[in-house]
């Protein structure tokens, strides 16, 4: 078994197809780091961090910063001990994305030196797993347009990003739903509404006829009562995202009864706190999506590894790399829209 | 890799070196279950179950009849794929040591195929654990003469069951720590106490100025408030062991904020709950011991390799071993009084 030899870090920026435009923020384009972990004995696996300022306060030069420091705290350590560097790695936790990365490439380098599968390390609880696609907020005409062409490609469950408006998004919905009929909606506001907009929305959109699978982060992150207010009185199921990074704040939305949906997403989490929140999760009687960043297939492969391993999620919102221009795809797995399969 | 081809059950029995007694409970010797998974690929995966009638309602013969209807249930399952076999099994939650047993013997065989250990698996946090021993109820002299045993043979912690006579368990604590200063100790009334007599027990204790790491289970299971009021009145940890079976239960404790420990044991949880356990405890900031039944070298050898691989624990009560007569040793670990070395 190897011991790590060495910790590099690599950025790489990603333009984005067309801007992607989210309650208060556009992107377009999106820098990453790529982690690379080499054993003493050859062995190298890979990681991708994709650092996000507006929900866990990341910049991606203060991340970049930290490799030396990053070889310092792991280097020598055997990867097969990988729950050793978990814990280390976890004091890191104001960095969540790069502790992603490095956690993740050393499952990778492990897998690749015992010749298994991340996913099977993790437990092999499916092989194939479907992903939605996103509608970003933007005119009702071009919310219309996305919707058509996502669903003619053959995307059964779709996101579509509110917040800004409540008025366009109510007009947005009823839209969508009369041409993706069959289709699931996952809506998120990313903290956009306050609580009683939150509820107003769900209550015509009700009154409509149409169903939401979940309501993602109706309001802002620290606003827990508030969540658990829209939880409360909305007859759809009601999710935390930016509300829920760590498993500390899961167990706190947990015992505060806040939430029916959890979004873990490996960029706030690690796959340390990942594995705790999935475990937590099922105790609690609360569901599971699985949700990305600006990842490439770099990093939605350890996504993809992670939600079929650990065959927790009752959604995929894994799109990042769908929407984004890549050279070279650099992913352990196979894609057949709208589903991926580990190989 | 290899499918499961059948699951065998066989039953072993074993004595003890000297009658073992708990509140309530005097055992001579143990009947448990070997559970052996063949793959279609020639490998092979052991477990043992050792049932609990007190803990668990478990009857040997009704777990060793279910041999059939596992057979049903998990054949055909490829063992990479071991959290599927983990969501199934999980139905058998009423034989919760058979349960332990056939998923730890699908994680060996899995294990084998990959020829990596399952303490690695689980993410080899450590390699090297120290076990407890137990003195069990007794006369004073009887106490008294096994503390010195134990204390001369190595062990650095010691686990002393209490419960039946409040008057002599004192009289007891005070003679041990006499005569094995420099040891830690392990408290276990195994539900014997009122909340009220836990308190004067534990008050009792102190002003003899003796520190006791884990008070277990003082008060019966199902007393919940009981529990909570010995914590918050008692100047040393206090644990769950009968009251903390399943995930549920310690999502019930977390939320009741009811203990400052909990006892996990494979043959209460199996692997799939005992995983969520150690989760939810690090995220809840709750303290772990792991502990057993009365397994054999076969049986111990699953906790060995769980705790090791999870690191999770403070104290390792994984003494059943030591304490019965085997024909055979057939752990996948070393020995060296008082630790455990997994290989």
């Amino acid at each position: 078994m190897g011991k790590i030899k060495s910790v590099r870090f690599k950025l790489n920026t990603f333009e984005y197809e067309k801007p992607f435009h989210i309650t208060g923020s556009i992107s377009t384009k999106t820098t990453n780091i790529e982690v690379v972990v080499e054993l003493d004995n050859g062995a190298i696996g890979y990681g991708e961090a994709s650092p996000s300022f507006r929900v866990n306060g990341e910049k991606v030069e203060a991340l970049f910063a930290l490799e030396q420091t990053v070889n310092e705290m792991i280097k020598g350590i055997n990867s097969k001990n990988y729950r050793q560097i978990f814990d280390i790695t976890d004091k890191l936790f104001a960095f969540p994305s790069i502790k992603a990365a490095i956690q993740y490439a050393v499952l990778d380098a492990f897998s690749v030196e015992i010749n298994t599968p991340v996913y099977q390390i993790l437990g092999g609880a499916r092989e194939k797993i479907e992903t939605d696609k996103t509608i970003s907020i933007g005119t009702l005409e071009e919310r219309i347009n996305d919707a058509r062409r996502i669903f003619e490609e053959g995307f059964n469950v779709i996101k579509i990003k509110v917040g800004e408006n409540l008025k366009e998004d109510i007009k947005a919905l009823e839209k969508i739903y009369e041409i993706t009929k069959g289709a699931k909606y996952i809506v998120d506001a990313n903290m956009g509404y306050t609580p009683k907009q939150a509820i107003t929305f769900v209550n015509e959109i009700y009154r409509m006829g149409i169903d939401i699978n979940v309501f993602e982060q109706p309001v802002p992150a620290q606003d827990i009562e508030g969540l658990k207010f829209v939880r409360f009185n909305s007859p759809f199921p009601v999710g935390a995202d930016e509300s829920a990074k760590t498993k500390f704040d899961v167990m706190r939305l947990i015992k505060e009864e806040a939430v029916d949906y959890i979004n873990i997403k490996l960029m706030k989490s690690g796959i340390s706190d990942a594995l705790a929140i999935v475990e937590m999760a099922k105790a609690a009687n609360l569901h599971l999506m699985i949700g990305c960043m600006g990842e490439s297939s770099l990093g939605i492969n350890q996504s993809i590894h992670f939600a079929a391993g650990t065959g927790a999620f009752d959604f995929h919102d894994l799109d990042s790399s769908l929407m984004i221009k890549e050279k070279k795809f650099r992913g352990k797995y196979k894609t057949e829209i709208p589903y991926y399969f580990v190989v």
